[in-house]
């Protein structure tokens, strides 16, 4: 997975700027870069995290001008001796800097292989280490809060600690069982034991439940937007984006016909879903209504909006609608439109159905939409405290450590012997370990971690 | 142009990445960073150019951790106290840190402002903060050499010591006009006042020279691409490309035919000139040697290649070809294709006409023409103190400055009288004085020239 071999990368976003930054990290990272870099006195001598003026020299012409600043071990954060350039935000020159790096021995940096130096010198675990690629992606508040609070020690630190703990009790069992002889003798104390495993078993449970809301809260609260062709459900999307553009992405649904736009309403991700195209071509009233094809994407969705044109839709459509959002016993929020329309063409009231009436070219109206729907979404603001799961891969060794340390508490009622308690024990230790890395981490899991990591980080 | 308030902008290129740097550059940079940051103590009391550790907080909680490296005044870029922030490169964080920062005091920098502020600040002249730019936009060897050249003084340095010679002269003849009465006061030295206006005009007509050179390293050298339809005109030039596909850009042409490829050959930008779709549809003989519909593109290139099918065109047409190409009078090669194939069907042979005979698929043919057209494009290596214009409008105020320095030495011999050598020195002084900046640079001017900065430098 890693050897030994000074690594760099351009670090800074790809492309053409002002400036960009490469970064060079390991045991010859300042010797490579001597062999560059000129400015008053070699790197060697430079004072760590000091930002110092020089050129890069290559057959003894300038290349450019830049600033470099040297980290020394442990004091950067890899843990190895780092070197970072800051050059002219140009391709070629950025392309050329890291051929010259390259050239004196260097390699080209691995993705994350930054980050997977810093968890291999201890400067951080691997739910700390996967915390910083989740990071990089924030998009919104609700995300960079979780990945900042994961990254900061989060809950690996506290489960470190139960893990040792029960780590302890292990040793002692296993030391029971060489004195398998001797049947009375007990060094782990039972119920000492079956404390500490409800302990384990209470904040398990308490992690894997946050799954959802972590879930919830890193790909977006799903919401559904359904109703008939042309009642104006993109001219609403629009204007919800519009007041996001920036950090608005569409991403491709899993079938052609699913479109899902992601768009953050006061800090919090949303992933709305609409099945673009389906109902351009509709026959019969029930299949007006969009109830068939409208079906999935309400199953799926967290949150239901329903719009309807208040200067078309029939009373009776409204009714009918209502009843069967109903039925999927979840929140949802009917919403007329065209209501600038409406206003002078009313063709109906909506009688005992709850709705709000909206124009697009309100704001007002889109801000009280906006918060409607956070309100629909009830979410819990979330505290620099909160410890959330969000990585499908803690949540899966959460569920098997979970059913481990369950085991061990039924072994303990029953009274099992130390053998049966043990190889429970020690499954639990192992996926706890998968999650902050520990001596369980093989080169398959990591690789599969830091594949999915920017070049550069 | 530019006001006192402290400007703030994320200086590595747009997008996500490992980390991103945000910079902060006018009097209050400092004061303003230290609202946001904390670590150990306020960067007011750091040292300067030293990396600092710490978390970018608001509202008592930490957005990110973040690098500091905090420049003092006149020590930095922009010659302002300038603080750079290192922060993780989600497009999230960079902008609420941008938030952040204008929130307490900063403004959004304008394109180009900081190198402007270095400007202003007498950091550079105005030709070198344009080498910066073109620095930046550098995509060869060439390009980046002469903005390298001339961000470290160039040309800009000599021409303005002539300047503050002929300044010297200019004040004397002006001395001389306030004594009018007395005609035959000669404060000012005719004979080596016209020294100096031959030195200055050499180096005018020098510099302007070398715009043509400049040009064509900046812009690229026009190759035009002339042939038959089908003779392997884009094979040719994927195969070209390939050797350096990360630095190929695509150019729309003046008409929405022609089709511009640059490409950097042994470190010169070449721009390969071809009329895609033109010949598709050719009718008569005359029209498929593509002669008249070839001769615009063969007017306006600097090399010609002719292209032409070994398993297919007739010898005639080859030594036709030949004929018509020798017209232009200029450098031109003669490429017979796809060899591999004529190897087992020789159609024909180019006679007396001087051609080489490629195969695309063979590295060395292409490695062959590469080497032929750096020849053919006749480029003298440019070397470190090589001093050229590439700038159209240093071009343009050479030109002006040179017709009054012209007039100045006519206005000499004809023993003309001093408040029409005055008139005549003073726009030459005008024209030098607006490619450096000193006095002259109006707001319009530097508006133009830092608009087409990139934001953040």
């Amino acid at each position: 997975m890693i050897n030994d071999r000074t690594v760099c990368a351009v670090s800074t976003p790809p492309g053409v700027g002002g400036i960009a930054v490469i970064r060079v990290s390991g045991q010859d990272a300042i010797t490579v870069c001597d062999k560059l870099f000129v400015a008053g006195k070699p790197l060697a001598d430079q004072p760590a995290n000091s930002a110092v003026y020089g050129f890069v020299r290559r057959d003894g012409e300038t290349l450019d001008d830049v600033l470099v600043t040297v980290f020394r071990a442990p004091h950067s954060f890899t843990g190895e001796d780092t070197v970072e350039i800051s050059c002219h935000g140009s391709l070629y020159i950025q392309q050329q800097i890291m051929q010259i790096l390259i050239e004196n021995g260097a390699r080209q940096a691995r993705p994350g292989e930054f980050t997977l130096r810093a968890f291999l010198n201890g400067k951080m675990d691997l739910s700390q280490a996967e915390a910083v690629a989740d990071l990089i992606a924030s998009t919104s508040e609700g995300q960079r809060r979780l990945a900042m609070n994961q990254m900061r020690g989060g809950f690996s630190s506290e489960l470190k600690l139960l893990r040792s703990q029960l780590l302890d009790f292990s040793s002692l069992i296993e030391l029971e069982l060489d004195f398998s002889d001797h049947d009375d003798i007990a060094f782990a104390d039972r119920s000492a034991l079956h404390a500490l495993a409800v302990k384990i078993r209470n904040k398990i449970d308490y992690l894997a439940d946050s799954f959802a809301a972590g879930n919830a809260i890193k790909n977006g609260i799903p919401v559904a937007i359904i109703g008939k062709p042309n009642v104006g459900k993109s001219t609403l999307l629009n204007a919800l984006l519009n007041e996001d553009r920036a950090i608005v992405s569409e991403i491709p649904g899993t079938t052609r016909d699913t479109i899902e736009e992601t768009l953050s309403i006061q800090g919090q991700l949303f992933r709305f879903i609409d099945t673009a195209g389906l109902r351009d071509h509709t026959a019969d009233r029930i299949e007006a209504l969009g109830i068939q094809r409208s079906f999935e994407k309400a199953e799926k969705a967290s949150i239901i909006l329903y719009l309807f044109d208040l200067t078309q839709e029939e009373k009776e459509d409204v009714i009918l609608s209502n009843q069967w959002l109903q039925k999927f016993n979840k929140p949802f929020l009917m919403v007329g439109t065209k209501n600038d329309m409406a206003r002078r063409n009313p063709v109906h009231t909506t009688g005992d159905v709850q709705a709000i009436h909206i124009s697009c070219k309100e704001p007002a109206d889109i801000e009280r939409i906006q918060n409607d729907i956070v309100q629909l979404a009830n979410i819990r603001p979330l505290t620099d405290s909160d410890v959330i799961i969000t990585n499908i891969r803690h949540y899966e060794a959460l569920c098997r450590a979970g059913e481990a340390i369950r085991r061990v508490l039924d072994g303990l009622e029953y009274d099992l012997s130390g053998d049966l308690l043990s190889q429970d024990i020690r499954e639990c230790l192992h996926y706890l370990g998968e999650i902050t890395g520990g001596e369980i981490a093989t080169d398959e899991i990591l690789g599969n971690i830091f594949s999915k990591f920017c070049i550069g980080k």
